[in-house]
């Protein structure tokens, strides 16, 4: 870096191509809980496959007609960001098509965010600010924990954080299917990108 | 949105470009804590006056050398994102400055992050990614809940989930003055951009 004054980067992340492909064969709506999961377990999945990022995917979706408002998977080594959690993305991308920081604002349609994995703590925090009215999880943050990823700071109670602030939380929808995408990603020899290389740690 | 194909949008974040014109009259290391606090504090109270955001600063700084990595302010409302608290920010840039989602690799120097305020439930998980190695804090989480921002459901005992992480805390370095900046917001009529319009409750 130069001692001169100094000039700082923008940030720029974007999905990866074979999402686009991807949803050129999928519907726009997903009714039941279980459908809106099995596209976000699809999504880790392929992402693994694809090579794109760790073994999470998210979405956005509507609440009264069930469409996808935006995906989201983890890119965090391929954004070289520790940011990019599938949920972060998801909410992230949904906040731009609306124009705004909150997917709760009066004259927006209700949102759910999905999640192939239940939030970190950094993610259970971005849940409440991203104005989502529903949260819904496939695996347990145990399953994660069990492929050695961290769940960070999180209380022992986190939903109940959640519903203090008016997000329900409907936890373990297809979880089997969900936690086997995690233990195929540990079984591939899928990078544990942790923070602090050398710590025991590891973040996803 | 059009019921056909679905794309997705890009999510780009820069800094305000009154941050670039402010370091330009800036020295490019900050050897004390006072000092390093001092100027994520003055980026606050910009970041206010020029009304890019809400009454928050933060930056990563080398540890070695005290050079000023990335600075971040709140852009919650100027970029329509949730997640672009400080912290966040900061983080943000400073990854890929390096062009690492880690910046406690172990080809870096070490880092800290220093922030106006104590971190919220999602900050605080994601100074747990981010490879810092220190993080200083300025005002209180409850200066920040006295002037009606939400904390989120962040574990009582938040600074032993840092410290378990490898990540050392110092806290109210320059505290009357980080919290002056929270209470002048409020005094200006700084609007509460509470993610669930109308709750009770207010994120930052």
């Amino acid at each position: 870096m130069s001692s001169g004054p100094q000039t700082f980067p923008q940030f720029h992340l974007e999905l990866p191509q074979w999402i686009s492909d991807f949803f050129q064969q999928q519907p726009t709506k997903f009714p039941t809980p279980e459908a809106r999961m099995s596209l976000v377990t699809t999504l880790s999945k392929l992402n693994i496959e694809e090579g794109t990022g760790g073994p999470f995917g998210a979405g956005i979706f509507r609440t009264d007609t069930h469409q996808l408002i935006a995906p989201g998977v983890n890119l965090v080594l391929s954004s070289h960001s520790s940011l990019a959690h599938a949920e972060i993305v998801a909410i992230m991308l949904a906040q731009q098509i609306y124009g705004t920081h909150d997917l709760g604002a009066n004259n927006l349609p209700p949102h759910e965010l999905v999640t192939s994995c239940e939030p970190c703590a950094m993610c259970l925090g971005a849940i409440c600010w991203s104005g989502v009215r529903h949260l819904v999880c496939g695996a347990k943050g145990s399953d994660a924990e069990a492929i050695g990823f961290d769940e960070g700071p999180k209380p022992q109670n986190w939903t109940t954080g959640l519903e203090a602030r008016g997000i329900s939380v409907t936890l373990n929808i297809e979880r089997p299917n969900a936690a086997q995408v995690l233990k195929n990603y540990v079984e591939q020899g899928g990078e544990m990108y942790n923070s602090r290389q050398g710590s025991i740690d590891a973040s996803r």
